[in-house]
Order: structure tokens, then sequence, then C-alpha cells
């Protein structure tokens, strides 16, 4: 398999309308609201979403133009490998949010926790599911890392 | 934005050869390990990935061959919306898993918790980062919901 296409099913509308200045997660993003308008021929899927105080998007980083093995992280100094990051800058423009849906307006989701941009493509939508009961024997590394 | 396109930077070598009998989840799938080969070329991305204990997976369902925008999930008698379900069946075959890292030997990433087929096409790699400190606030719908 060489090559996957995919068709957007929706789009990002967003109080950012370029990437500087976006929140750099959607933890950060917690005060910011927006919305995500489905397609309406994808509409009937979103049945029994609302049930779900959370819900993952995968995203297009439409404004994503090059791609790097290695970037800097925000207020980090060093450069890390790009799948140990959530730079936009990959080989594929995925991006991945966990946001609190609000409400749900006949193909309008509400939602809050934002971090991406004005007119961004959404690929897919997924209820979030908690994967552990703790947080316990979680490590994040390069946090602490040193190059 | 009409259709986007994509290539997979590595592939997933699994204990399960088809769809059935696949773990319904990563969680349910923890007693089992496998590898994803990451591609030559993408290499240097993971620099760093090893200081993570999980790690995020988005793949390619290469088995899906129809999408439904509703389904049955496993062990429930109703017909969700797909976008509230984890169906390969769906509008982009997307698929998304933690898993937890064990180690990296150059390309290959060894994982627990597989619940995807051999050959898989992996599409990208994300650092788990937890959300949210603890699961409070979080609702789950349809498991408890009714049609």
């Amino acid at each position: 398999m060489n090559e996957i296409n995919l068709k957007p099913i929706g789009i990002v509308h967003s109080p950012f309308r370029e990437p500087s200045g976006v929140p750099k997660d959607s933890t950060d993003g917690m005060d910011y609201t927006g919305t995500v308008e489905i397609f309406p021929e994808y509409k009937d899927g979103l049945k029994d979403l609302e049930g779900f105080s959370h819900i993952i998007l995968i995203f297009y980083f439409h404004k994503s133009e090059y791609s790097h093995l290695t970037v800097k992280p925000f207020l980090d100094s060093y450069l890390r490998g790009v799948f140990a990051t959530r730079s936009p800058h990959r080989p594929n423009f995925l991006g991945l949010s966990v946001v609190k849906l609000i409400r749900i307006d006949n193909n309008i989701l509400h939602i809050r926790g934002i971090d991406m941009i004005e007119g961004t493509p959404v690929l897919d939508i997924k209820p979030y599911i908690p994967e552990f009961e703790s947080n316990e024997g979680i490590k994040i590394g390069w946090l602490e890392g040193k190059i």
C-alpha cells in the first residue's frame, strides 16, 4: 500500500486564524470554544456521540508545508524526534486532540479545548474512553530528558 | 481541500492475521505483543520516543472495504453512530490505539497491547500524555445508553 486517500468529514471553526497563538494542546486551549461542522452526508454518524463528555478529533494540519524528522518543541532547547512530539511538521500532517463536547446541534459540534485553527479539515471522530484507571506507570520522557 | 494523500511510515507485525479474534481495543490486547517496523527513512523521527512508556499509533484499517454511518458495536444490541464507536467501517479507515512501548531496537518498536492485524499500515506515532489528572467528569455514553 503506497498511498492512502482520505476525505474530510468536516471542518473546524476556531477563534484562531493562524498557527501563531494557538494553544499548544487542547488542555491549554480549555478556555476556548469553537465548533466542528460535520458535512451533511456524515451527520447520521454522529448519533449517540452526545453521550460522551469528551471526543477525539483526528484532523489534518492543512497549513503545514514541510516535515522534519527532528524538531524543537515549544519551550524546549533540544531537537527531539518528531514522533516524540506533537509538531505539525511531521511526515503525515495528522493532528489529534481530545476536546470536551458541549453539545451537538444538528451537524454542528460545539467543543471546548480547541487547539486547531479556522478551516482545519477533520478526518475522523472517536469517543474518548480513558485508557487507564490511573496514571500510575505512565512515563513521559523528553520533558525531563537530555539530548 | 477535497482529498488528502498520506503515506505509511511503517507497518505492524502482529500475532493476529485476520480481523476476527483481534482484541477489541488495546487494553483488551494487553496480553499480546508485536512490533511496528518503521521504514528506514523515518527512523530519525523515533529519537527520544523511548522516554515514553505509552505511545499513540494512528493506523489504517487496510482490510476495511466499506463504511457505514451506523454500526452495531461488539456486545451491543443497538445501532450506534459510527463516530461514537471504534468500528473499522468508518468514512476514513483510520484507527487509533494507545500501546505500551517495551523498547526500540533500531527501527523496530516492540509494543504491548496490540489490537491491529499483521500488515496494518502505520501513519503516525505520537507520545501518549495523559490528558486529564483524573477521570472525574468523564462520561462515556452509549455503554449505558438506549437507542
